[in-house]
């Protein structure tokens, strides 16, 4: 079979850095061109000497890589991508961005304060998270490819909100992110001594992920869902873990809601629902393309607690970006992507 | 005025060596005797270095320290520390661990598994939050000195709940605490290779400190107030951190919350009411006496969000514990505990 | 072709972990058993659990595991493997411990408090130094994987060596290694509020590996090279750095020196001598195969410095131990060891 | 006793803001004013939210500082210092940058680039490193105060060099630097992700250090010394330490040498020459002013060890130069400096 030629415009950050990363490796893809904007004619490997003779591709100009690939993944700031995806007619376009997640323009605009330029590309895009979304994937052209955040609120929530076992009227989700989610971007919240070793929210109840969480949880409820999202930021490199507070509706035990939501995942390769008693842990998904999901009861209080965790520039990015081209060109789903977690 | 005369028994553990480390420095106190059942006859500096020349006292029997002492602290795991401060008739005691913090016994069975073997103690102990229990630590001989995650818990409830602000009928706390809270015992989950780069939470709506919780906020609120509480371990050494979601009662704006908790602590010097829009941080607590909170609103969910933190050492165990000391010798409230926490 | 059929021998410790996580991608290998005696009957992914679901084996009899071999992989304590090996009989084995890489079983006495108990072993064994001695790693049956340091310091310092560069008569060599290096047994030197945030040098001048790293020295230069060598402990997970310093024999530039390097090295894929002004650092070899080596020149000193690091896990361990499986076994030689190291 | 009014120039980086932690706890000393060009009229708790509440000092012009201190602290480039000194007539100076370290102006001209503005100052000032040349600083006016990488290399150096102990026309010096060493100012090398769990070398022979390392371990032996030095960047906050490798010159144990330190060093409450077979952590001197030494001896190749750390802010910057300042004023050298470094 012919290998599937993939681009990718704004290489240079952090998501763009790791599709290269994954994409070297996929045994059905050729990786055919990278841009950055900022850094055309250097050497990727100069950026991030890891590449160094294993990837000295250098960042060509946006319209050669689109030009050349069938594929092209954008992975640029909101409100970038657009202007590069009209100039892919006929391609297949995943954005790693946030500008194809959410359903209603008028919720973009509020939450990120721009319009959409060409509203027609937005007829064809479908939000992709993969396990929930597949058959739209398969038949979409433009994909915009789900938030960090949201990957793991979504996965750990899900059996719970289809199967009616607790109210979402009122959600309350603690999310915990590495600095690698802050990107490659110089900031004094990310200056090693101001970091390291500490710890906080940000954006309390603010975060720009909100509306994307609230129209996938609604989707998957059959209801209105509302949430109170508070994100961290964790002193290190990678992961995103979310604790979630659910009150149960049904009238179920740990082990039924277990139970369901085993079921629900049984198939899925890149969720794992942990046995009953175990702590879904940023440490076993890191650098793979895993969600880990634990299930804990306060039983005093008739809430349901879901831990769900992810590496975010993983599955919260690259690697479910690859899974869904993967979807998308009817390769294998996992091809390229059994990378097992480190555990030390 | 003659120095107080201060021994500990536990001395070996971390929250003694951290009450060693303060009071070595305290004006107004001479550090008479250090008890270490297991280090009997060993330097202190023997197990950390970092005291080497400046304290190389070295642990006696708990009897000798006892005698010599005006004040006992003991630092020991729960179930321990009864057996001496039956042995310290007349001296006063602040006790670090858990056995003088829950009023009702039952509770104390519940959670720990243990009666109490010494029933009349009790009637002569207070729990001892310094700032809200001030009054009864002057008069008290034996102090149950706070848990690290009710402390911060507590304090940043007190204003609201004690106004009547916000409503505990089911609160939901997402505490993070640096592993130095699981102290010197070496375990598969403080080991470095398991423990960097890590994020989890442990024992979710289990932990026992959930009595002690609620049985503070009950107080303040003067009804049942009821907790989720789901501990989390962070890959840092020192400070616990609680975001804590509480469904307003009254109409209030987030000033109006704001001014009562300035008002509320305009006059404790070590509770720190940040400035709307700032958050609070673990890194600028640690290896100080403050408790920083920050307060936050989720207006589409009439959802307050406070966070508190403290450095679990610090005001979480020994300076807490130093801090009552004073109170009860009549001391200034802060002396020997006006360190400010480096910021990097 | 037939997949190469492979059991480990103790795999539950750190190395041992890391060939399963390895194996088990590798195209060309049917991972068939693995051995640990304290756990068997256990799943690895018991002990660790981002193995779940992926690689759910059980811990069995390493006379099972043998059996059913095409090659045993032993990592053990010293001492422990020959015991093993010997029920080998007809098959190849690669060791990852330490007794299978001295020559001189004077060294071995001397430096390990134990002789060999079976002399015949070693007579069909060889040092497995994959880049230097590709050609007796073919030919043998059983392999002495080299330590993480000596491997670090050999690929560093063979060009100079061999080409009479440098003076080897006193070559200083400080190394410092991730805490993995330590294992996964529990102490206090790696219990977490310890390590963190920590730094300091080990069995300075008595370390273990000098032996081995003296041998390989000399066998390069060959005449006799002496070192001193100071391991540090790195309050990192992974690597191993070695900053070495050597007086200058030849009259030459860094230049000429650095060419000598590339030339040497410009068909091996896992060595990578980096541009003149670059760092070898840790960040870029983790998670990988590869050692990068950068040079640099104190030419008011006349020496040489140079820098090599690894990641003490993969190319230091498993990833070095795979290679020369496939070398043995005449497979790509970097047949399921392409990762590329994680940036971030 | 009337109390020492101290300034800072340059208080914003983070030498200026350790001074000023320091400072405020000084019994002896009032902290009357501090500068920081580009902040001017904002609070030091603005920039470091740990003062808040504490100190919420505002930065002023520097003349207006200069104007009410009799003691004048700058922290600030090199270069940058000698136009505030000149100010500064009949006032004592600590310059805790580069310009009056060291002796000869050719030095600062070779590896500063820059010659001197004032040349009359240097006549005035006199290299501070408070153990060593306690008596001219008592009568100097103006105090170069030492860098920190040359602090624990000539404290650790001092006993071997003066006593001829060994041989000083080559040593190795093998240092490794928390990130804090790199400053305030952001840049992708103190960038969290980038940093974190990385490790490597810089400036391999041709740190700016050098010359001020030479010119002290010059002065100490009496002779020319010259040393191969270099530096790497630790992925920790704070701390200093140097491993350096010395040849024997005498014929003595390594129980003579040892003894030799202790009696050098037996009325320095700073120094701390740790117990044979112990190791000079970085853990232990945290936070302090303490500087400790361990030494090794390499027998076979009759070399010295000499590993010795400091805290690079404290003891390698701002502590020492509330030391320096203790000794002008005739004040307890350890005034306001017993801090003890936490264990954990």
């Amino acid at each position: 079979m012919e290998k599937v030629k993939a681009g990718i415009i704004g290489a240079s950050g952090y998501a763009g850095a790791e599709l290269v990363r994954i994409l070297m490796n996929h045994p059905q893809v050729d990786l055919v061109g990278i841009n950055a904007r900022s850094y055309l004619g250097q050497a990727i490997s100069e950026l991030y000497p890891g590449f160094y003779q294993t990837c000295d591709m250098v960042f060509e100009d946006a319209d050669v890589v689109i030009e050349k690939s069938d594929v092209i993944f954008t992975a640029l700031p909101h409100g970038a991508s657009e202007a590069f995806a009209v100039k892919c007619a006929g391609k297949k376009i995943i954005d790693l961005g946030a500008d194809f997640r959410l359903d209603d323009e008028a919720d973009y605009q509020q939450w990120y304060n721009l319009p959409y330029q060409h509203k027609e590309l937005h007829t064809e895009s479908v939000y992709g998270l993969s396990e929930i979304h597949r058959e739209q994937i398969k038949k979409a052209r433009i994909i915009g490819n789900p938030g960090c955040y949201p990957t793991s609120i979504s996965l750990g929530s899900y059996p719970a909100l289809k199967n009616g076992i607790v109210d979402g009227t009122h959600v309350i989700i603690d999310s915990k992110s590495g600095v690698t989610g802050a990107g490659k971007g110089l900031s004094d919240n990310t200056h090693f001594p101001r970091t390291n070793e500490a710890f906080a929210p940000y954006k309390a109840g603010a975060h720009r992920h909100t509306p994307e969480i609230e129209q996938m949880l609604s989707e998957m409820a059959g209801e209105k869902v509302m949430v109170t999202f508070v994100p961290h930021l964790l002193p290190i490199n990678r992961g995103i873990i979310s604790t979630m507070y659910y009150p149960m509706k049904k009238d179920m035990t740990l082990e039924e809601v277990h139970k369901i939501y085993t079921e629900t995942y049984k198939n899925e390769k890149f969720v794992r629902v942990l046995p009953l008693g175990k702590y879904a842990d940023l440490k076993f998904v890191k650098f793979s393309n895993y969600c880990d999901i634990s299930l804990h009861m306060d039983e005093r209080n008739s809430t349901l607690i879901v831990v769900a965790c992810i590496d975010n520039m993983f599955k919260g990015a690259a690697g479910q970006a690859v899974q869904n081209m993967n979807i998308m060109f009817g390769l294998e789903e996992d091809c390229g992507l059994n990378m097992i977690a480190p555990s030390f």
